[in-house]
Formats: structure tokens, sequence, C-alpha cells
């Protein structure tokens, strides 16, 4: 099945998407009712009379994903929650169940666990999901979250990331970059309390951006929304590595290129102050931050009446034929090539 | 929600088990659809016209679960599948897909990898089950693999720990004990290995205790034979943690007694031999050993004459009133209170 037994390949030589694609290209499908495997936000499984289940998993280990060290455990519960609901929305489907599993040292305690757990549970209860399952186990070392999302959506319903067409309109929900500029903040004062203990931190007049990295919200609100316009996106994802990972794997899978005009990316006036403050661009900060947990989806000309104006969509580009690659023209007028910089957990550490 | 922030508790005072239960007693349950949550070896979802969906979720940590000084990636991936397959068999439901999710060190390589995911598709290609998506991730120590499965049934069909009844017959597939011999030798050797490191592992004529250990079986085969036979268990459960354990779920959860008869254990006689030589007694190898994944399940004692002399199944014991308590009556006539010795990630390390 895999040659070269004889050498030793480094994970990070392939990167994360880089080595899921490896490990999965020799999958056998066997079930008529798998309808999409891997290599969307979510597996689709056809259960009959036109319904269809989504499942979408994701895994969270403490070092990479997150630091105890500034990120409260109910935090981490409810945000461990929301980002796999956001899997389902960007299949433009409703969480109803997930299962979660916690492989957990003994460092920690009852106490902590419950922490958590009551952090889970209101993001379950805010979403109106049903906590079906799971594993609880021990670690050698930390805590490592796995969580499996089940969603239901009509079979006609679904949006894969490979259905943009040339000339789409590219379309975002909310804003970008703030999780990004609230987790500098976070770091930044971890720094300061390292090298001076009795400093207390300082998180005022940072609200909003902290609550972007440590409870994002999924965007559930975005699906009856777009249900009611009468408009199904050709192809959706949600942003959790960053806007240009997030169009690249629209366009990669649709096989169309993309014009991104930087001046359209939302950005919220303290993201943009912050970043100004950190001699971040804020463009940037949308581009490769990721963590927005925003839905980036694409339609058809024909629909941009009913998102013109539309207070939670920002239309900030276009799909175009796929020798055009794919663009961000900047303020000054000027087309770069998009590059995926975001989050891969292989190469950041 | 939870009360005693002030305290601490260690994980290890509540055990796996008390663990689960403690941190999920307060979920709430939004969809109707949701028609089993936690405590089986599958949660239930209603998908309509009479069928359901069945999602279990297993998390396998190295150093816990594994040790990979004797097990081969390619084995670990193949029983990563075929234990959470058998959770769906426990059900009496047929597996269809999977989620694979790992978070993995660098001192892995992409080879490593390779070799885990050939084992995993081995078992997928096996049971005719289709990997659809997970989650790859680095981790700061060693392997932790999660893996759901899902699976269909007849809502009709599904079987519960619940509902074995007083009088009922306790019956078992295959035979006990052997995967924990297998244990034992694999254990030996490692020893012996670390003393001598110059000297090859002994490991021949184990063949079968071996193979239980390192690649079991999910017993698939055995849904369709109950089918056939007219068969619905009145409660059904796979032993993962040991027969003793697993009774006791299910008397527990079906408000019953039982009366297990030690010499009606099955048992292979490598296991006998081995555990002779081991100076263990076989019996508690199969009531406190675990890992076989046979299934134990009830039988209403009008079905005896369907299951009598199949080479599949063995009548071990049947249930009693609840006031009896859980009893094994020995080889020599003597009642002893079962009770369960079986695995428990937060007390064994």
């Amino acid at each position: 099945m895999f040659d070269n037994k004889n050498t030793r390949t480094e994970l990070s030589s392939l990167g994360e998407f880089g080595l899921i694609k490896h490990l999965t290209e020799h999958i056998t499908i066997h079930n008529e009712s798998t309808i999409k495997g891997v290599g969307d936000d979510a597996a689709v499984i056809d259960i009959g009379n036109g319904k269809v289940q989504l499942i979408s998993t994701d895994m969270l280990a403490e070092g990479i994903h997150f630091d105890l060290t500034y990120v409260p455990l109910k935090h981490l519960g409810y945000k461990a929650i929301s980002t796999n609901v956001s899997d389902i929305c960007a299949m433009n489907g409703t969480a109803k169940q997930v299962t979660v599993s916690m492989a957990v040292s003994n460092r920690f305690s009852v106490e902590a666990l419950e922490e958590l757990y009551s952090g889970m549970m209101l993001a379950c209860n805010r979403y109106k999901v049903d906590l079906v399952g799971g594993d609880t186990t021990s670690s050698l070392a930390g805590l490592v979250i796995s969580i499996a999302v089940l969603g239901e959506a009509n079979k006609e319903d679904v949006v894969y990331r490979n259905g943009a067409q040339e000339k789409d309109l590219l379309c975002v929900t909310g804003d970008l970059g703030a999780a990004y500029m609230g987790l500098q903040i976070l770091e930044r004062e971890k720094s300061i309390f390292k090298e001076n203990p009795n400093l207390q931190p300082d998180l005022e007049g940072n609200d909003y951006i902290l609550e972007r990295q440590l409870k994002p919200e999924a965007r559930i609100d975005i699906i009856p929304i777009l249900a009611e316009k009468g408009i199904k996106p050709t192809s959706m994802i949600d942003i959790s590595d960053g806007l240009a990972s997030e169009i690249l794997h629209l366009t990669t899978q649709s096989n169309v290129g993309c014009a991104l005009y930087e001046e359209k990316i939302p950005l919220d006036s303290m993201t943009i102050n912050r970043a100004n403050e950190f001699r971040l661009d804020p463009a940037i900060c949308a581009l490769s931050g990721g963590e927005d947990y925003e839905l980036l989806f694409t339609i058809p000309q024909s629909d941009y009446e009913k998102v013109k104006g539309h207070p939670d969509f920002t239309v900030i580009g276009h799909m175009t034929d796929k020798n055009s690659g794919c663009n961000m023209i900047t303020r000054s007028g000027s087309s770069v090539t998009l590059t995926a910089q975001g989050w891969d957990a292989f190469l950041k550490k």
C-alpha cells in the first residue's frame, strides 16, 4: 500500500494537510451510504428519505492547540464544542449530537474536569446539541480532547468545498483576525508574567478580541438566514486556519482561481487598533491568523442582491478561471499571490 | 452544576466508570432523535423509517492502552478499528463508517504512521467499514488515537444493556481469557529482553493467544447468526474489561442478579496451559483479564434450544432476582460474589 519502508520521513516534511492526504489516498469505500468521506468539513452519510447525516471530528492536544497557563478550562470546553459545531455549519447542516473523549494525566483533578465539562455543556445547551457518549482515560502527559459531532441536513442542501464556479462571489460572515489578536494579547501577558510574577495581567479594553480567541461561537445563526434568503452557497468552509488557507481549499477543490480584495476584508476596529500597536498588518492577521470560525462561501452573481447590505455578510472577492491563480488585490492596487500561512500543527510548535 | 470547587479530588478516587458517571449526570438532551445517550456500548440516534444510527468512540493512549515495545503499529491500527466495530456489534448493529483522529509526537515518522494506517485499512476492508474522516495533529508526548464508529440497525433490533430479565440465560460467544494470557507472554518476553537484549523473544507455540491480544476480531459474524435463529437478546455487551465487569454492567443496568457457573466459562486449552504455567487461575483470567471482544448476552429461557450445541455460543449462567446479588458458583460448588477487577485506566498504570 505504501512504499519506502526503509527510509525515515519526518512528519514536518509533509505538514498536516499533506500527511492526511498521504495517509488517506488508499482508502476504499465499501458502503453506498457513504456519499463523502475524507476531504471536507464533515463526512456525509446517506440515511434515506432525502436526509443525510454529517460527521466531523477534531482533536485538541495540550501544548499544541491550547495553553492552560492562560486558557480557563471552562472556556476550553466551550471552544472544543463550538469549533466542532462550526464544521457542521460549514456543510450547511445542523449539529445534533457530540461525543467527547479525553486522555488526561493525573495532574488534573476531578474538579478541573468538572470545569472543562461545564464549559462543554454550556456550549451544548447553547447549540442544542446532545452529549451522547465518549471515553475518558488517563494519559502519561497532559490533556488530549477528541470530539466527534453529528449533524443533519437535507441531502440537496449540503454544501461542499468543491462547487465554486468562475465568477461566483466570495463572501464571509462577521469579521476576521480578532481571535488572532486576542491570542497576541494573551501571549504578551504570559511573557510579562513570566518575567515578573507579581504583575497582574492587563487585559482591559480587549474584551471582544479575547472572547473571539477564548470563547468563539459557531455561526449556527447563518444557516437559517441562508435558507430564508433562498441562498444555497456553491461552496463553503469555516475559517479555522486563516482566510488564505481556507480560500485555497475552496479554489483547489473547486478547480478555480480567486481574486480577493484586501480592502473588503471585514475587520473590527479593536482588531485594527491592537494590530497597529503590535506593528502587525491587520489584513495579515485575517489571512493567516485563523480561529475566527466565521463561514467563507461562494454564491452565484445572481444572488448578489440577497446578500448586499446584510450586516452578517461581506463580499470580499470573486472566483476566476484556474489559470489566473489565487490573488489578493492590495489597497495599493497591486496583485499578490495568496499563500497559506495558516495554522499547521506539524510546522508550528 | 458541580459543587466543591475548593477541594482537589484525585481522578483515581472515582475510577474510570465513576468519573464518567459523575461528569455526565447533568447532561440535558435537546433532540428527540437522541434515543440513547451515555451509558451503553453506543449511543442510538433515530434517523426515521424505523432505522437508527449507532455511534461509539474509544480513545487509546500510548503507555496506558498499548506498549509499542512489543505491539507492532500495524496490529495496533487493526485492533483500534476492530474494538470499535465490536461496540456496534454489542448493540446488535452493523458498523459502516469510522473516523480516525491521532495526536502524534515527532518521534514518529511518516513510515510509522503508514504502518498504523495500513493496519486500520486492513480492518476497515475486513469489516466493510469506510474510513470517512478524522484529524491528525502533533502531540508533545507519544501517540493518542481516538476513533469514532458509526453503525446502522433497525430500531426494533437494537439491544441495550438494560433489558435482562430474571431467569434469562447468560450466554457468551467464543472463549475467554486468551487475550490476557497473550499479554502475559508479551510482558514476560519484554522483561527478559530488558535484562538481556541479546536474547530473542520466545513466542513460539503461542500463536492463538498472541493473536487474541494483538489482533482481536470483532464478532460481526454473530449478528446475522442471531437474526437467522430469530434470537433478539434481552441485553448485550462486548467483553473489553473482563467477564465479571461486563456481567455487572448488565445486571446493574437491568436491575437483576446473576448466577455464573465457573465450570461453564469457555476457555481454550492454550489459555488453560499457559495460565497453569504462570500459576494463574484460568477462570480469573477470563473474569478479570478483558480484551476478549466476545459478546456477552442474555436470552429468554424459551430460546435455549436455539443456542444449545451451537459452536459459537456457551450458556454460562442465568439471571436471578436482584436481591440474590451477582454470584459465581465455583467448581467446588461454593458461591462467591462477583466483583469487577477489570481494566480501569485510572487505577492501573
